[in-house]
């Protein structure tokens, strides 16, 4: 019974894995630099490694960043729960942008509120790397994740 | 008084003043090929020149490409009425995703909801331009307008 | 074939049927003054009959009652769509309060952006029902629909 | 230099006078049987009391109770900070149900997420008051607080 709680939190996709979707797939979240740092059945951790592209007026980071930065920690954290099901996608998503973070990498955090058969929904801090402690963005998504997904909780 | 109400429906950015931002201050826009069609008083229409890399898997546009033509639409409409006042940003953004779009140019619409004195509210449609009698993804912003701004309404 | 079409357009709920779920089975909407006033196959149009239990410090209406407006009027315009499945539920909403309303009854309109099998996600515009050229909310919910309703489009 | 410390970590209102401003002005807050039952610097818990008029089909509380408990939370968590400035408004709220309560009481624990000059953004956590570590609803809000209110951080 041991066993089964521990098997249960082991994402269901690795580092590597992950990467390999990108790399070969979201072209999109490659162009913006994106690197998953940490996966586990909790959380995911998604990086933003800076580029000058990312500025905007007044010397801060541009929001459409941290949204597909959001968006791709969010992918990530559902990932890590039903496998490599590539075609799950974003139904909606909420975003907070609390303060201007300087130029620098930036990161995600993202955790569920609910994990349900059909819809999962997770919550994402993000912040400046060198500033882990403020956050400056916070966003809600909700997941949909297809029928033919294997079995979940 | 006629007159009055002719100058009211003027933006107060021209498409050429708005494409100046976003080649010397937006370069993430510019990485998205973004591109302003129409900027009026009452709407600014947003394209995102497709390119391969917005392909996401299930052979749809990627759910932060839709993002990012939003919020820059509504920056656009925000300008057509404040001016080329560059720090206005947004403070917070709410996208449903509706339909997945087929690989193509995409189209954002904005409109304001709200035009205060602080923020500014509005609601973006998007749609393939292709297809454009079908909303692909809908969207509401808010944004933050300097208090320095030029008087407004 | 024709008749097929024109069956489409008709509402799968009475204004009747949604009064008495209303008056059966959700007392908080009755403790509201909710009523419904119109109900189509495309829009559904509810009134919040004005009490002085509505007021906020400011003299203008509380925002509950606008969310619990906008939440009525979209569960009539989902059980239009999908008849009478009592156990249609909201799983979010997102509400932008734009202007405060005076004391009145206060009008909801609620349109569909889509819908899908398993989600039905809407638009909701508020009104006072004394200045129905203004809005003065805007809200957009997703509703989840119990697969065992009956078979949709 | 300590006191000055300690004297940021004292809310700006009691229970009392928060209770006060509710009895006297929010009548649709003592409809709801809202009471507030902890305030501090850091965090606002506000309880509904239950009663049948909660009830939805499917047994469980009604959406619009969640919203106006979080919105309430909210209320108060903003006030604990800036003193009994009855105007801050609502300007979004944005919330996901997650999980259907059991009849019974609901406890909604609100948090800031940035303290602005003239923005509040906050995070509201509900759940029922007989099993409180699981999360029923998440609400993000935006509250708006008139200038001539006490001077802030």
């Amino acid at each position: 019974m041991q066993q089964a709680g521990l098997s249960m939190s082991v994402a269901r996709i690795t580092l590597e894995e992950f990467e390999n979707i990108v790399s070969e797939r979201l072209p999109f979240a490659r162009l913006m630099g994106l690197r998953l740092e940490e996966i586990t059945y909790d959380y995911a951790l998604m990086r933003a490694c800076y580029s000058e592209e990312f500025l905007r007026p007044g010397g801060t980071i541009a929001g459409p960043v941290m949204m597909g930065l959001a968006d791709a920690a969010m992918y990530a954290m559902v990932l890590a729960r039903v496998g490599p099901v590539e075609l799950a996608v974003t139904t909606s998503l909420n975003i907070n942008f609390l303060r201007k973070p300087a130029p620098g990498d930036m990161l995600a955090r993202a955790t569920l509120l609910k994990f349900g058969k059909r819809l999962v929904i997770g919550e994402i801090e993000m912040y400046s790397a060198s500033s882990v402690d403020e956050v400056v963005a916070h966003a809600t998504a909700t997941y949909s994740v297809p029928p033919e997904s294997p079995v979940r909780d």
